[in-house]
C-alpha cells in the first residue's frame, strides 16, 4: 500500500463507523461489558456494583426494577447465592450517541446453578445494557435489562 | 415578571436540563413512547411494527431475541391474539445523549388478558426502550426489553 492510500484508511478509520470496524467509544463500551461479565463470574459484589452509577437501574425477571446502589447490591446478591453459578455473556451489538456519552450493548448471556437437590439448572436469553459515560471517561451502566429465552414452564433462575 | 427575567428563563429553558423541565428530545421520546402504546393497545399492528427501525431488537421475557420487523410482527402478533387484551405503560424516566440522536425511556407496564377458562390474568412489569432519531427527524426504536415484576410462580403472559 502506498502512503496516500495508508493516510486515507486511516482517516477514514478515524471519521466513525465503518462495517467491520468499531468506534472507539464502541470499543470501550465493549470492554466495560467484557469487565463487568469478569467480575460477575467471579462474584465481587461490590465490583459488580460499582459498574453501575449510583441512580442505575436493573430490571430483572420476576422482580420489582431495583433502582440505585443498594436494590441493585441485594439483587446481585441473591443471584451469587446460587449454589455453584456459573454465568457469561457477550454482546452482539453495541450503538453510541454522535456525542459518544451514551451508547447501549445488547447480547447473550448462559448460567448454570444447582437447585435445591443438587440438579443442575440451565438458563439462556439475552440482555440489553445502556451506558453513560462518566465524567471521568469511564463508562458505567445506567439501565440494565434482561430475560430468559426459555419457555416459562421450564426451571427459571 | 418582568421581560427581562422571562427571557433570562426562556433562553434557561432553551439551553438543555433543567431540573422540572424536559428537553425536546426528551419531550419527544416521551411523545413517541405514549404514542407507540396507544397504537399498542388498539392492536393496531402495522403501526405498532413501524415505530421500529428495520434493524430494531424486541427482547421479550421467555422467547427469544425477536430481531427485525417480520420477528417484531410476528411477537406482537401473539400479544394481540391474547383474549380481551388491555395493556397500557408510562414512561417514568427519559434520558438522551447530549447530539440528542440517541436516548432511553423507561417505565412501568400493566396488563390483563383472558386465560382459556375465561380468568383474568393480570400482570405488572417494567420497560426500557432505547430510540434512535432518523434522519428524517422522527424517534423509533431501536431496543426494547420488558419483564414481569410478578414470582415466576404466578400466571405470566
Amino acid at each position: 500500500m502506498n502512503r496516500g492510500a495508508c493516510v486515507a484508511l486511516v482517516l477514514c478509520l478515524a471519521a466513525g463507523p465503518v462495517v467491520g470496524a468499531e468506534t472507539a467509544a464502541q470499543q470501550a463500551i465493549r470492554a466495560a461489558d467484557e469487565e463487568w461479565a469478569r467480575v460477575f463470574a467471579a462474584r465481587d459484589l461490590d465490583r459488580s456494583v460499582s459498574v453501575c452509577t449510583s441512580d442505575a437501574a436493573v430490571l430483572a425477571p420476576n422482580a420489582p426494577r431495583a433502582s440505585g446502589h443498594q436494590a441493585i447490591r441485594e439483587l446481585f446478591q441473591e443471584t451469587f447465592a446460587l449454589p455453584e453459578l456459573k454465568i457469561s455473556w457477550t454482546p452482539s451489538e453495541i450503538r453510541v450517541a454522535n456525542s459518544a456519552d451514551l451508547g447501549y450493548s445488547t447480547g447473550a448471556y448462559k448460567m448454570t446453578f444447582k437447585d435445591p437437590k443438587g440438579a443442575t439448572v440451565s438458563d439462556v436469553g439475552k440482555y440489553s445494557t445502556v451506558w453513560q459515560k462518566q465524567h471521568d471517561g469511564k463508562w458505567k451502566v445506567v439501565l440494565d435489562s434482561y430475560s430468559s429465552d426459555l419457555p416459562a414452564s421450564s426451571p427459571a433462575p
